[in-house]
């Protein structure tokens, strides 16, 4: 059976990730019918950051051969192109405009997606979603082979920051709860991290505070994370998205305290 | 595999999507299992034309003879009929009050659901979802002939807006971008369209303006709709929806610059 | 066919859900692959009473046998105990935090999960909704006996309510609509109910009174409900989660008419 995941900013109000599902259920419906995945619909619209970060974290634990649309597409219609990627040992599908960045960042290949079988036959120039990306997905799920989508192209849609620097990281994702996750990785971290101009020690998990307490730790992902028990750390920590987190080789003694 | 799809506006923070879940699985779920698919569940509390245009413009992508719950459904309990609706090839099961006011434009049958073999014995008075309408999706499923749920009756539920006049349209939808959707076809628009007030010319795609400008172009439902690039129409056209729009000979030529 | 569902305060911006599916994918997902159901994503963060009323309320129409899988979470990586429960014919998997807490009112069992065969080799700290709970549903669902997933436990989650005084109610859950859901049964509410100091006669449905105006009603849990037609009634009543509603002889006459 076919798993096929669903990333968009379509939001859970309008019909667009509904269209997406008839049309892979009518044209990948049958024999064994593909398992469509709710994989994440409220990304912020258009924001490919976001997404990039959404899909690379969670598609991992998928099954090989497993396939994953990602529609935050705020270019449709212009001048990106549409693509089928091979990364990880998955497939990925969507537009080049940068949510696959932390995908391809190791070996991988993209195919332009151009034959008709993988595409409407009349395409409209605002829901790509639904005339190529869900008819891509469905015809990798029926059999085809994605390397015919079209010819193979390089990926140029890259992320508002460049490649990570050694020995530092970015805060790359902030998550519904506030957390601010970075790509520093564990190995890197040390035993503290210095961010908006604070240094936190790395503790284990939330509890090794008191509530209300800012923390460092070690995230699902494998990186840095900055958090605040029972709080949101977004609200306390002087940070965007994009800013520097930096090992430290220990906290100073006057934040060995509270950090509130 | 029957595929049974949920339009609802309980949202995706209670359990009311899972109950009525939980009753197909277990009145449907045996051999063969149907598909359940999560449509869209932030319909706006009691927004009957929000629920109307995204089921008309999504469902037509599923296969023919899929089923089709929709529970926006303000009046429940009170006098609207419960109804089984075939339509375009498909059926549709909800409330009759507005929400397949797009459907059934065209020839349609409905039934009223009174029969034991499609509802509960006993119906409580606030959920209809899950003690009707999960029912008769879950029967339609299993083999019931939809025409046997009830008597034949006539759909009395209406839009706010009437019937489309000939040369003119409504704003009939706003989705979640801020996008003004009308239900002027791309056969009557012509070259521009006047709504709120402004004339605005019909361009192809946002990529065809500067960010920040609005634009009209044909959407993916084949009509007039109204954006800003990067950003939200709803925000700059002093209409709501159900407000007028009509075809225009030419943006004149004061309009023809940067809308902002 | 193995039915897991889930129901987290995980949002669906992230891919928190995205990764708990695919570890269930990888690892139940041959040979007949579990249906995942999606039950509620957006409990509010942390939100341990909210989640355990949508939990109580929805998985009861889930068939016999059927996984059910709560990550609402705040102590994650402490000292509470992951488990998984057997209540009304179902499993149950999460943190035992009070999010079980209606279930195991009646007889139930539960395992502390510590079986290697039941959660990853490396569990992260904060992130048990995939190392550990998506891989004991998933290991449910692939045929391991639940009862060896750990030692017998008593569970020690509590909501921060007691139990339910005889002919008294809590308020325990407020929904979308901002109906304020009671734990008072039909069976002792008589012809009124007082709460937040008023007084309000239990009528069938939102038709029995005019637009904008109060009622109590015999919600779809077989408890009392207060609500307001085409409006929120947690706007109006003066009194909050937790608060106290009381069986009343009869409305009083002054409150006989509109309750606005």
């Amino acid at each position: 059976m076919a798993i096929i995941t669903l990333t968009t900013d379509f939001g859970t109000a309008d019909g667009y990730v509904g269209a997406m599902k008839g049309v892979i259920m009518r044209l990948a419906g049958s024999h064994p019918a593909p398992a469509i995945v709710d994989l994440a619909h409220d990304i912020p619209p258009g924001d490919i950051p976001h997404a990039a970060w959404v899909v690379a974290t969670s598609t991992i634990e998928f099954p090989l051969g497993s396939i994953h649309v990602v529609v935050v597409d705020p270019g449709v219609g212009g001048a990106r192109c549409g693509v089928v990627v091979r990364a990880r040992g998955r497939w990925y599908v969507g537009p080049d405009n940068g949510v696959f960045a932390y995908l391809t960042e190791r070996t991988s290949e993209a195919y332009a997606i151009e034959n008709e079988r993988f595409r409407a036959e009349h395409v409209s120039r605002t829901f790509h979603g639904r005339d190529v990306f869900a008819r891509t997905a469905a015809a990798i799920a029926s059999g085809e082979d994605p390397s015919t989508a079209g010819p193979l192209v390089g990926l140029v849609g890259r992320l508002p920051w460049g490649p990570r620097q050694r020995a530092a990281g970015r805060i790359v994702h902030i998550d519904r709860f506030g957390n601010l996750i970075t790509d520093l990785p564990e190995a890197e971290a040390g035993a503290a991290v210095t961010i908006g101009g604070l240094t936190l020690p790395i503790v284990g998990t939330y509890e090794d505070v008191a509530p209300g307490e800012l923390l460092a730790y070690i995230g699902s992902a494998g990186t840095v994370e900055i958090g605040v028990r029972d709080g949101r750390a977004d609200r306390r920590i002087p940070a965007a998205r994009g800013g520097d987190v930096f090992p430290a080789p220990a906290a100073p003694a006057e934040h060995q305290g509270p950090y509130r």
